[in-house]
């Protein structure tokens, strides 16, 4: 019998996957799911008993949290990476953990195939395929969702049919969630004017008090909230749990697929935004202006490459190296307030702060340099406009 | 007699200019105000009135705010410029205008001599010195502040003793007000980690209740608030009334002086904040890929320059010709709702939109492809990567 | 009858398309090449008389050399573009330009089907049928050789059994001739490590005796050679035609296809090199540092672009406008020596030259500045690292 | 009595230092050389005599090959850094790796003065300042040569008042030799128009008949010439020899100094070009586009700080883990041929080659790919350009 992973998530699409590829392709399923944070050990074992009844041979959840945050959450912070200033790349970051866990596990149990339940219209398709076909080039990839372009009501009369009777209500809101964040689409979502309501974000308004927090940082990575120490991958957890009280991080991003055509996604992104507002602001204290403009060049193109499936290209590992690299004096407490639907980044503590009154603070004069020094670098500095604009002036 | 002109704006250190000036040096003081916005007539009436009992020969206000939204502020649209994702520049981009407005009136009446107030610890004396060498490199440059390095007690008693006794109590926040942003300098901001208080900024929140607004853009200008035409420059004075009753638009930038420390700065700017995510978000809509990437590197150098007084390097003029030519399709209307203290961007309505349904959507299989087009793209768009890896991980 | 145009160069390809179209798919073709320089009368005659041998409706030969000029080389000479530091982009833009040139002619004459020789493995099928697509996309591609994958011997044989019996002997090397340059293939360049021998380069040496060349540019168009004034067509013709007798401008490129594989191309492009060469000297001299480093920025990304066949993508007119107006100076003559196999750029004479020992001179003191202006300079510039230093150092 | 580090190069300038601070200021004046390459032992051991003859109290030289090539050389050839596509930095590089050798030595004899022979007009002056200010903010810098503006003969005069009578005879060119090249100044380099004639630099053709060499990389570094295993530095010399004989690696750079102005030097830097063109052509065969673009950027901005002086801001470590990190699979044979005045380089080969036969090869149709993937890939490609066109051009 043919063996075959299928990335499996429990909605609608992969469990049609599950049973036809069973019944009427003859695989032998082997379903995965890859948790990268966000659900609960209730909704894993609801994936799971699912997953048999629609007769899968295997059902496996891959725990993916450590490696999520290493190998790309990490690197997200240290870059600041908003995409288009505004996005966390929630999804596509998890995508690509995902996609390198399940082909990981299929060339473990020696799977000749692996599918998954992409349509042919957005980013997840090339970010499974990619990262399938260059670590596994031998493996074949089935996408029947894709080819099949069936309805929702076919699906499900497809699945009743074979005695698969679970309860497919459509929520309004396709929901997403994940450890970096949760994406929300709706019919407002396709419409470029409307912002989602309320009810559409997973979080709810629950607390209107103001509350002040600390995250505290080493080299670049949370490592401690209001003092208590932690593993990045809870704080970012615990960050989301405090912030969500406040439906804090929402937004809608409007970006460009990586098949050309533009889309928007609302999302809500706690622990993202705070840690990279937190971070930022860090930075600004500790980091030269050089380094502060070269490494947004580098982050800028992580974010990139990673949104448009590229992970595997080399040269992220070289972006890495430099946003590392650039993390050495990245240490220190940031303060916040978090408000109802917004937060405020008050202030740092560093060991590290370049903002220091020892040297020489802005606005007043000091013992660093004299009024000399200042009209001699300014008539320096000048030098070259000066020149163009006396050369070219006067024709 | 020696004719100065004095760049003058009524406070405690051009006051001491004026009168050390004329009475100490001999000169012919001729004190100039250039209005960037934020002033009424009353203050500027004051301004005047002040100016002729130090003893100045004459004194001139010039309104500037036509030329200032012109020369930089269009292009600060353009490009979305926040420096370091944060501060909209709002007192650089005032400086240099006003030292343009200011060596131009100085070379109008026949000045040899040109006189500011600066110190010589910050950025503006090197924005003042640089614009003055090099559109008048035959006027001398006379800067008693940072010269004299004098106390406050020490330029009052000096004032008093010259018979001017004005009040100079000095207030608790230094605030410089402006079209583009009002800055807000105290005893926080001289540290690192704290904020500054509520009565520290301008604008006090009067308003609780959300209230919706529509900003309209032409190429990439704000034209119209809730369809009401106005020239640029009256529309960024509206946005600040009415965004001002919410306190929105306030943060607190840490930032690289051209001297090479670090600055921390208060700043409320809400016009300059709405108008800047409302045409980023227009933008996001209207713009390919390769512009929104491009005209970001031009736009973050802009700022850069501008910050760094290099108004008058040409390639400043290159870089606005990069931006005003990505604005051709930048027309539309912005949706956004003021709330106490922050604000949403909704969504935008545009004949240019990218983000259209006819073409293809996000998310769900349309006519544009089918799923073999996406299966032999996302088979060549591997190829680099699945070469590389093929080609290096065997060994 | 349905009514096609075909991209016709005279080669086996598209004669085999001419008659397989016209005979096996009943279409009514009208042949059309596109002169983007390099060719002569004879050749063009040539070219004809085979079209219409091959049964071709109608054929029309399209000058495009000035438009050529407008629409991308001169962007290549403001933007000194040479992909990856070696290759003027010769075959990409010409490529380019034709698509354009043919697409308008298929519009104009009513056609419906558009056909092209491309294989299915470079990058011509990409600029064409995005160029073709974008600008008529009702207009249907057919591309039989990329279709039907026929080897050479099946294209002759299926030739001489339609009566065409030319001769297509097989030349050792392929080589496309164009304004900006010519590219050459061959057995060596399918390897890495072996050169082109001196008979594959169209050039052969000639001279040995070096001359001296004066080129002159105004706002960065080359405009004259030795003082004799000539449209930049022209100008372009006649360096290739002196610089031919020394063997200038031969190398090897291997750079990224637009479908992610490694391509090797011998090319000789001495008009290209000169002119660029002499360009960037001429820059170098007249241009601000700023002005030097953003538009090297603004150039790569132009020629990655249109390497890739973006060409239409509007961030292209973004970039063609920076460069545009970074040219405003570049006005002069640059002196260049031929050699054989090489030139030198020997230097340059502007008005515009910011190289002016009036105002201050490499290497010596002078009345610019004084000792003191450059301690202070020096001290001042110094602020940011020392501050880093001094607070890190110590942990 | 006061103990002062002379940075002494046995030239006229340094010269009259070591006999003024000795003799005049009353310093015990330690001098010290730093040798960067390029310079012969029985060079040194003239430098070495003369210094004594001028009264300082002790001599060193320091052997800075090997810190030279680790600290900056490396990073220049994984960067294949040319200041503005042109210059290897030769004497920007040098003086770096001289000032930290020189302060090091200054602190390790517990000097509190240090002395340079710098002019007050170009970039020495900087580099030297800055860095023994970083590291050692509290040794004093002292420079007679920029304080006094002495002139030669007054500097001769004044030595041969103190008993020193050496021959100063002024040479024609002065040349500046180093491991990563030799600069020459002269006249013509004061011109903008006129190049350096043949006899200005250091080597002259000897060899007129073509040779082969092959130069190896492991990980970027070049580790063997025509498979003679060597230390870099060694290599970097031996390359030096070989292609002096062809009096390769010639050219006129004109730049930015870092004091804003313009200057012009000729220089002759045979290994440094033969290296660079090498290791870049290797690197385009082994690098992905993405890798190549992105070091770009960042090599681009190594060589601009390092140049500038920059040396220690921190930027430059991240810069070089970016750089190094580039480096993993850069190992490979480059093949060149020195002919007289120029070389080619002719190819490479390398486990790492990524045009490889096996799975894809420009221009012809193969097996990674179907006619039908390059046509999916091609219309999804076109598909923001596309949408872009439709949705604009019709207004």
């Amino acid at each position: 019998m043919k063996k075959l992973v299928l990335a499996y998530s429990g909605g609608l699409d992969t469990s049609y996957c599950a049973v036809h590829l069973t019944k009427d392709e003859n695989f032998e399923v082997h379903a995965v799911s890859v948790n990268t944070g966000g659900f609960t050990k209730e909704e894993i074992h609801d994936i799971e008993s699912k997953a048999y009844q629609l007769g899968v041979k295997t059902y496996k959840n891959i725990d993916a949290v450590h490696n999520y945050y290493e190998k790309v959450i990490k690197h997200l912070i240290y870059g600041n990476v908003l995409k288009n200033n505004t996005y966390p790349l929630s999804v596509s970051a998890e995508r690509i953990v995902q996609a390198i866990e399940i082909i990981n596990y299929a060339k473990s149990i020696g799977a000749e195939y692996i599918a998954h339940g992409s349509t042919g219209a957005g980013n997840d398709q090339v970010r499974f395929d990619l990262i399938f076909n260059t670590l596994a080039p031998n493996i074949k990839i089935i996408t029947p969702i894709r080819d099949k372009k069936l309805s929702r009501q076919e699906e499900i009369a497809y699945l009743q049919s074979h005695g698969v009777d679970l309860s497919w209500s459509k929520a309004k809101y396709s929901v997403n969630k994940g450890l970096w964040g949760t994406s929300v689409g709706g019919d407002e979502t396709l419409t470029s004017h409307l912002a989602l309501p309320e009810e559409a974000y997973p979080s709810q308004l629950q607390e209107t008090k103001a509350t002040d927090i600390k995250i505290s940082f080493v080299k670049g990575e949370p490592v401690a909230i209001n003092g208590e120490k932690d593993t990045s991958g809870v704080i970012i957890e615990k960050l989301n749990n405090i912030a969500s009280k406040y439906a804090i991080g929402r937004d809608i991003h409007v970006g460009d697929t990586i098949l050309g055509i533009k889309g928007r996604v609302g999302f809500e992104a706690a622990a993202a935004l705070l840690i990279i507002k937190a971070h930022h602001l860090l930075e600004k204290h500790t980091l030269t202006k050089w380094q502060l403009q070269h490494k947004d060049y580098v982050a800028n193109w992580y974010g990139n490459h990673l949104h448009e499936g590229l992970y595997l290209d080399p040269v992220m590992r070289d972006l890495e190296a430099m946003l590392s690299s650039s993390q050495q004096q990245v240490t220190g407490d940031v303060f916040l307030t978090l408000k109802p639907y917004h937060f405020t980044v008050n202030g740092i503590s560093s060991d590290n702060d370049l903002l220091q009154s020892k040297f020489g603070s802005y606005g007043e004069m000091n013992n660093a340099w004299t009024a000399e020094d200042a009209k001699g670098f300014i008539n320096i500095y000048g030098n070259q406009t000066k020149i163009y604009q006396n050369t070219n002036n006067d024709d």
